[in-house]
């Protein structure tokens, strides 16, 4: 019995009210998924995904301000008042350890907010992909991979990493790839081997490299580097559970 | 100045509302654009696109019966007192000729009347691509690419389509693709040449062949053989002006 592996390419890919049985892996590599994985590779006890900067602030207002940050962007742009932006640089040890993010973006924290109803929700990028794709093969149900896209267009950068995991999730013989499961992972192979050169040429990455966040396109493009799940779960994106390992 | 050149992948990639800037080409390659130009090419007056059967019936009601025909399908099959289907072979010009086709679809009606709003509302399949392309560089303004997709998911076929109008336009030099773009002329690059093959690997085109459709893909298939636009406009769609020839 193969399991359903479906890609949405924007939120409105995935039903936003009915609960959607299995995971719905969020991907939004350009930058929300990359810069969470980072900040909680680098100790930050939670991370609170809000839909927009005045949210962000009200629900910071609600938590210790010994432990709070308030993080993210909009349109690219570090938002004032705010401790920290999206370049996933920023997330070191000596800044979040131990803190709680208030995190808001665009377009990831919409669609991990959209994903909510769903059985269990997960984050994945390219810095944590084999780390994903072992937690997947350890689970059972329908996956779902949410590529976040960019103001409800499909954005490449999410296609080239729902791709890699679809060709490694169908190298195990358990999944049954729909349609655009198929697309993502000729996008993917097509791409060639230079990632963050191919993530240079998306409409974002574009965007990114004007407004001075070429680096973040390197650092966003360095694969299976963070070996860490984050769990989004009654609000909350904690690190999970390690991801089982063949020898336990 | 070069041309905005966007595809979406699913109607709701499509403002549904507000005027849209441009020409929205609209692709349902299995099967409603395929047929709706079909029928026009064999001598269809015009044709009528509705949402639903029921609204089918109803607005036959209005019309003449000596000249009208219930036409279309849900879920691929043909619907009780409907004159004709969904195949492209059942749109004869012995069948249609003269006639108003009044037709509903499950997916590629829908997407017609979401694009209703743009300022030009074409349409597209494998069979009219030369003169959709023609059309296309003759005009000016963004192109807005509607893939009409399955149920609100990605359909395959219709990527294929898209990205082979956006090669052709690429090629002129004037036009600027969006990643969307890019990401369907890849997916069509990467297809190979035996185009009903791949159709016959797409979700959709896998149902209709257990349908007993599995000619349609082959009709479908067929690239550059009828040298027609279908120009959606004030709810009906009529064959447009031929397509400017180079001599004139």
């Amino acid at each position: 019995m193969t399991r359903r592996l479906s890609v949405a390419f924007t939120p409105a890919g995935i039903p936003g009210d009915d609960p959607l049985a299995g995971t719905v892996v969020v991907i939004d590599v350009l930058r929300a998924t990359s810069t969470v994985t980072t900040a909680l590779a680098a100790g930050a006890a939670r991370v609170l995904p809000v839909a927009t900067p005045e949210a962000a602030r009200e629900r910071a207002r609600s938590l210790d301000p010994a432990i709070t940050l308030l993080c993210g962007e909009r349109g690219g742009r570090p938002l004032a008042g705010f401790d920290l932006g999206n370049s996933p640089a920023e997330y070191t040890p000596g800044a979040v350890r131990g803190r709680t993010l208030v995190f808001t973006s665009t377009n990831g924290t919409r669609a991990m907010l959209r994903a909510a109803s769903a059985e269990r929700v997960i984050l994945a990028s390219f810095l944590n992909a084999a780390a994903v794709v072992r937690d997947l093969e350890a689970g059972s149900g329908p996956v779902h991979l949410l590529a976040s896209g960019q103001d409800g267009r499909v954005a490449l950068e999410d296609l080239l990493a729902a791709g890699l995991l679809v060709a490694r999730l169908e190298a195990t013989g358990d999944f049954r790839p729909d349609d655009a499961a198929r697309i993502a992972r000729t996008v993917r192979e097509a791409a060639g081997a230079d990632l963050a050169a191919a993530l240079g040429r998306t409409d974002h990455g574009r965007e990114l490299a004007d407004l001075g966040f070429g680096a973040d396109l390197e650092a966003c493009a360095r694969t299976d580097v963070l070996d860490l799940v984050p769990v989004l779960r009654r609000g909350e994106i904690v690190a999970g559970d390690q991801a089982p390992q063949a020898s336990r």
